[in-house]
């Protein structure tokens, strides 16, 4: 360990494209000795010109430094770039998108190799590492050990959440939002196929109106969460679901009016028609969730 | 016209449902003079005792009035209550959940009867009527006479937008927002189903970090909006639809892990995935509603 009380310790980061140089730019910044590598080498140019050490090999890079970064383009990078990099004694963090299962796997094999491990998920776009205030934070999991060891270095680019032991639930917190926002993104382009045939409907006009009342109603959450917690999923029901099944007629109509295709929402309402026919016009639509297990 | 300046307007409510009702009581409590009318009288009970009249018939209860509001099952419904009523010089306020083309269709047949017409989509649940503060409002279009008149009366219950003198405008922006909604209710449903097997979980620990996530990512919205007027769906793009097809590989994987159904999901990949060999791999999604348009 150089590592002491008077000088920011060394890093190294695997992997430089948009998000990896966002990450290596900030430690820079922050005044942490940087060792860099990527398969590329062409890219690592401007982060040298920043003060950036550029390693002739992975293995080369890992070994200059006790904090070992990695951004690559999937898992199966991973394995490669570290095929053949001495792991002892290092902590290692994977902030390389995966799957969970992907994560658990890399985590038995780090340290299997002699390495602390942690795995990472990056709720954000580059521009938005190492702004304040920005929102931009990582899921991690895997060694609470090295989190805690590392928290001061991890807390430079971006926030830090911290969702368990299991390496798995870094990715699996990832893709559960990323999954909320496919949805959300969803109905965001049916709202605006709806309305822009419109002459005297403008986009500009229409946007506010509608990240207003996403905004109001992302807080249903909070009693989906409550329905899973208590089982009950008819607690605080203000609109059930016999109401909103009949509204989904409206919603289709008026696509097919507009001439837009229903094929985004028709699956959800199908979910909500068969959990009704089961008999639980009273609740919200939680119990949709229940048909989604296979 | 009784209305002066040292009285209280009269007001006429047609349907006494949970959403009627709420409207009902924020005009009583106004002291606004309230005549009612619903199909089945015993539901105006409670309102009688508060101080509102309940007349006979629907065409009675239209006669005590200038301002008319209907708040039905659906627009059939509308139709029928009003059949014999007169409806010369009234105001007539449709609040009853309907398509554009219901609205537009109304419109015609109200004026041509002699009345005013301004149709209404309420963007809240009847819990959230006549709350200060509640975020409450009701989209309104049609004549802006109309609405210019009664405007005080129209935001006693709940905020008031309004989004044009074609009829079917409000229906139109109710129903796009609800359809957006739909699509985000879609994408919590299938976030909670990956999280809801895992032990070290909880829905009450998680939904935090997903309202914040989503609330985080509404303002995309406004990026869309850019893209339409624009009509260049690469500006500001941080995150590319190349970059966005590929981590839905990520999402779908998990998906299967986690034994969750992914036809939530794919519907909009789909598209995506369309609109990315058709070689627009660095643009946002923008361009998934050209694609939805029929």
């Amino acid at each position: 360990m150089t590592d002491n009380a008077f000088e920011k310790s060394s890093i190294t980061l695997l992997g430089l494209g948009a998000m990896g140089a966002a990450f290596a730019r900030t430690w820079l910044a922050a005044g942490h000795p940087l060792t860099v590598w990527n398969r590329t080498p062409a890219r690592a140019e401007p982060l040298v010109a920043e003060g950036a050490k550029l390693a002739g090999t992975a293995a080369e890079a890992v070994a200059a430094s006790d904090l070992v970064a990695v951004c690559l383009l999937d898992d199966a990078s991973v394995g490669e770039a570290l095929a053949d990099a001495d792991l002892t004694g290092k902590d290692l963090v994977n902030l390389t998108t995966g799957t969970p299962a992907q994560g658990r796997a890399r985590a038995e094999w780090a340290e299997g190799r002699g390495a602390r491990f942690l795995d990472g998920g990056i709720m954000a776009v580059p521009p938005m590492i190492g702004v304040p205030d920005s929102g931009a934070y990582v899921f991690y999991s895997g060694s609470r050990a090295l989190f805690d060891a590392r928290q001061g270095e991890l807390a430079v680019p971006a926030g830090t959440v911290y969702v368990g032991e299991d390496p798995g639930y870094a990715a699996l917190h990832d893709v559960a939002l990323l999954s909320a926002m496919t949805g959300m993104f969803s109905g965001v382009a049916h709202a605006f196929a709806l309305v822009r045939g419109e002459k005297d409907v403008s986009p500009k006009e229409f946007a506010p109106l509608l990240v207003g009342w996403l905004t109001a109603m992302a807080p249903y959450v909070y009693g989906v969460a409550d329905h899973l917690e208590s089982g009950d999923y008819t607690r605080g029901v203000t609109s059930n679901l016999a109401m909103m099944v009949q509204a989904n007629g409206t919603l289709l109509r008026t696509a097919e009016d507009q001439g837009v295709g229903t094929e985004l929402l028709t699956p959800f309402m199908g979910l909500m028609e068969r959990r009704l026919a089961d008999g639980h016009g009273d609740e919200g639509v939680t119990g949709v969730i229940d048909l989604l297990a296979r």
